[in-house]
């Protein structure tokens, strides 16, 4: 299966927090980066899901947040990666962002032109993506 | 009340599976495709949700993945409703992707033009709509 | 920490709700509107969060839906902000909505040409924000 969804991430399964309705699993990529998913307590046991396993991590570009530096702020978003924009698309509407994270991984997101001029982005610079854990959909080789 | 949301589904509720916050909900549509949601533990109190309940599920299109078959892959998402493309519109930075379900209901993506491009969408082709149980709203007749 | 996310509402904690994996979060802004927000419960301790405390609610613009009143429907979207459009830029695919609130406040919502065409949406007419409590980020000032 082929998704649109345009980040994927490969890595491995580091822990599997249980809820009543959903679990909370914690995957580490090749590089080190940890990224958190929130899914159905039923999905994991669909997926046959256990630490150590491999799966991948899929976000929408359109569920990912950019953020620049601009003095100290705590988010509750769990997933926040850092790195530099590689590239800037905009459209009519909405600009595309591509940043670029330590490792070979990069995260491509879908903000408002209204806030790429806000946030004033340009390549080269450093910026974060941030996405809740329950915007990742977790997948493995079936 | 009409909502933006490009996706409604009227279903009827067949299983409520509570959380201490969440609660995770089945909706079965007339042509039998099932929709699963997770909504707050308290706006299922608030609709007054009941098996056997009439409800509509609302899903934003920037919510739904696209996905075509390319070999076996298992995803974490609840939701996952094969069709055939009916109709593709793209824009600067982003296409819409429309994919008529079994049963006359069709389901509106909005995925990234890079995505389109290398999923290789076309009009008539097999296609997926994901998206997770928490991007389902409920709504019910008041 | 400056963010892409439109729209970003100051309030104060009134209420948290603990579950399993995750917590509700309600804040109440400074026009009396409240905010609810589910959050993973690590995120609420690591951003310490305990009720009466300052915070701010983040949405991204996509993740917002704009309703108009047609008759009764209830919806099981935690947050509903009522106000008047004020602004309707409209793009190849995506429209951008923005809904004044009484108290200062206004929501951005990015929703499809299609859908601003069916809700007849016009500058100056009631709407109603709606997004669900999963699509809500908390921060506080570090």
């Amino acid at each position: 299966m082929l998704t649109s969804a345009r980040n994927h991430f490969a890595g491995k399964v580091t822990r599997i927090k249980p809820g009543a309705v959903n679990d909370e699993v914690e995957l580490e990529l090749s590089g080190g980066t940890r990224i958190v998913a929130i899914v159905t307590r039923q999905s994991v046991e669909h997926l046959g899901l256990s630490e150590h396993d491999d799966a991948i991590a899929l976000i929408k570009a359109s569920h990912v947040i950019v953020a620049v530096d601009n003095g100290p702020m705590k988010l509750s978003a769990r997933n926040q990666l850092a790195g530099t924009i590689s590239r800037i698309v905009p459209g009519a509407v909405n600009t595309e962002v591509v940043i670029d994270l330590a490792g070979g991984n990069s995260v491509a997101a879908i903000i408002t032109n209204a806030s790429a001029e806000e946030l004033q982005l340009t390549q080269g610079s450093a910026a974060t993506a941030i996405f809740k854990a329950s915007s990742v959909i977790l997948a493995v080789a079936g």
